[in-house]
């Protein structure tokens, strides 16, 4: 690993920045910051103030992300966007989404400093939303700017009754506008994210550059049976919704290992939701519902993965005498791949730079997969403490988020080198 | 099916009581008579009432059971005991418990009528608190009154604080008087319980003779695994709790079928709790905590499924990269055989009124299995709709009734003929 002081970003700056946002945190739940709160207009004020003091012009646009802009020398250059989003999940960690921001504004802090003046804009965002919000829905910044948020996505309410339009307007915003892609004048998006996995740790890299973002299917199973007495009732006779439950879940782990070591591409399969009726002892179960949530880098291999979950829990429902009252797709997003020319730059201002990378998918959602309809987008995974995530104990050390920034601004001057020539 | 009108005792009159004390219930969640509550000291006013019409010496024992006594001619004769419970689980059923009790009132009042005059004394008992109550613990009168009712359970809390002892004291009892046997006057004990299974209405019997009373284990097991984020954890190096649940809710069915198909007597196992940790879409599940509920007439096969499911749940564990980080059982009770003269009268008495009649054992637990260490005591089963219980829909046919207090009546005469020469 190289050396904080090295790198062409002040690494230090970087970390005090983090940390500083860290502390904007609801006091007895930290670190909560998230989308909408209080707290989280807080985080943003703060953020607003630093893009201000680092020379960018600060607005927010009509789906309500917070922009940071510094205007470039070439006035039909389009512009370089690089971020991420400064909102955490309740009692998250303090990188994920906001190492992407504050990296983002050392980015151009350095470039400033440096004296680059880059022929493309360049704009810091923090995308609103990233994480499931209140309203039942993620990304709700990135997919506002990209003309995927839909009429009935801004319906949507919180258990207050606040509909998510309303609560876009509240922190700037006007849903109204978004009815399509909400920029064309994006050359490039970068974005920096912890790994939330544990595979450049265990592999001992620096940087992961990301291959590609996987669709994410989520689908819903019930299996219904009959809640006999679980003393009088025979085997035979029984309709156990847990035995039927029980086998697709063995089912579906074995497939997606079975999967995953074809060694195609990233894909794993979770049964993470598993919900017993009525859940007492002496009761044989009546209802499971569960939700499989299975992640992809290919379409195709998704698409035979449902065909198999259909199939197998149509049998085993079968074997077990009871029904599948319920198999739906509660949400479906296509993998996308990362831009292969800035997947280029990046691994290249990497090793110049010294770092070890590795190609490595995203089985996480993220921003850049809405942006990635509007641009060519890539992204840099840094190491992440035993690939935690969505926890207090999320850890990242300040010389990775600095490796990371280093490699995202090399890879920017390259590229606004590249548009210019 | 003989008509109700030829027997031995009044049916009418037995179903219009049993209607009667269905109506005093808690209104708005039919049909609920809780153990210790102001709805349960109602009924017991009741029923109170009505032994005393048939000519009963009403009384409250120290365990809180309601006596209602019939002197027999010969002073030297010991009692011959005859009852079930009239409290009810939450939204529960008409006929669980309070069928045996009031069928016990009808054997009494057809006897008097018929001047039929019994050396032995006569008692009708509405057993205090079969159904697990509040206080965490089931068989609460048949308990006290048979020396099984320990210091430790005294002291059980509901959820307002109030102690298991003083509850006890409330209803009429005194807890504590109850450190061992309380009663050694009982020459014989008859219960009638619907079966709440369905294997007399799918045999075409109108009578089961109960062979035994399985004796219930239950097992809790915890697997604790990693909550590593569903999307990025690659398959391998996954530690799913859920994964290894799955395969022991598989092994115990198999386990369960297997042995029951043996045709060595009464077996089922339930998995009916299953909990998983932290059950989100998004996460592998860290831990799942389940509750196996297994039934046998063989303490032997008792034993030999819990060695079963101890060694395969820790070789599903090794095999999941999970740990097995609790084992135990959470209960244990024997398997209780009912007392063979007893049956052997039953069986006779049901033959000679023409009801079809086969052996079958209990599933469910009853206040005859604490009976049976007090005195030798048989249990009646009749036919219910569909094997529901502990439901409103629980119902039993009004000639279904008549037919097993019938049969009682008339083993409960012969038993009393015998002991008489």
């Amino acid at each position: 690993m190289a050396a904080i002081r090295n790198l062409p970003v002040d690494g230090q700056r970087l970390w005090d920045d983090l940390m500083r946002l860290a502390e904007i945190t609801d006091p007895d739940m930290p670190y909560t910051r998230r989308s909408f709160s209080p707290r989280f207009l807080e985080g943003r004020s703060w953020l607003a103030k630093r893009f201000q003091d680092a020379g960018l012009k600060v607005s927010i646009d009509p789906a309500g992300n917070l922009i940071g802009r510094l205007t470039g020398s070439d006035a039909n250059a389009k512009t370089i966007v690089i971020g991420s989003h400064s909102d955490t999940v309740p009692s998250g960690g303090r990188f994920d989404g906001a190492a992407g921001v504050i990296a983002a504004l050392e980015i151009v802090r350095a470039m400033r400093e440096s004296g680059f003046k880059p022929a493309h804009s360049i704009e810091v965002i923090d995308f609103l939303a990233e994480e499931p919000s209140e309203y039942g829905l993620s990304c709700v910044g990135s997919r506002g700017l990209s003309g995927k948020l839909s009429d009935e996505m801004k319906s949507y309410n919180n258990a207050g009754g606040e509909r998510l339009d309303q609560a876009i307007a509240r922190v700037g915003g006007n849903a109204a506008v978004l009815d399509g892609p909400m920029r064309d004048d994006i050359a490039a998006f970068f974005e920096l994210h912890i790994e939330q996995g544990i595979v450049l740790e265990q592999s001992g890299m620096d940087i992961g550059i990301v291959s590609g973002i996987a669709g994410i299917t989520r689908l819903e199973i019930v299996f219904s049976g009959s809640a006999d007495h679980a003393g009088t009732t025979p085997m035979h006779l029984r309709r156990d919704a847990s035995v039927a439950a029980a086998e697709v879940i063995s089912a579906i782990a074995r497939e997606a290992r079975r999967i995953a070591a074809r060694g195609e591409g990233h894909f794993v399969a979770t049964t993470g939701v598993i919900e017993v009726s009525p859940n007492a002892a002496n009761v044989v179960p009546r209802e499971v519902r569960m939700i499989v949530d299975a992640r992809s880098e290919n379409r195709q291999t998704m698409e035979a993965f449902v065909r198999f979950v259909d199939a197998s829990t149509l049998q085993i429902a079968q074997e077990a005498r009871v029904e599948r009252t319920r198999f739906v797709r509660l949400s479906d997003t296509m993998p996308v791949a990362c831009d292969e020319r800035l997947r280029a730059l990046l691994n290249e201002s990497a090793q110049t730079l010294g770092f070890a990378t590795m190609p490595l998918a995203s089985g996480a959602g993220h921003d850049a997969a809405f942006m990635a309809q509007l641009a060519p987008a890539a992204m840099v995974f840094i190491p992440c403490k035993d690939g935690k995530s969505h926890t207090p104990e999320e850890w990242a050390e300040p010389e990775a988020i600095a490796a990371g920034a280093a490699v995202i601004l090399a890879a920017v001057q390259r590229f606004d080198a590249d548009g210019r020539s």
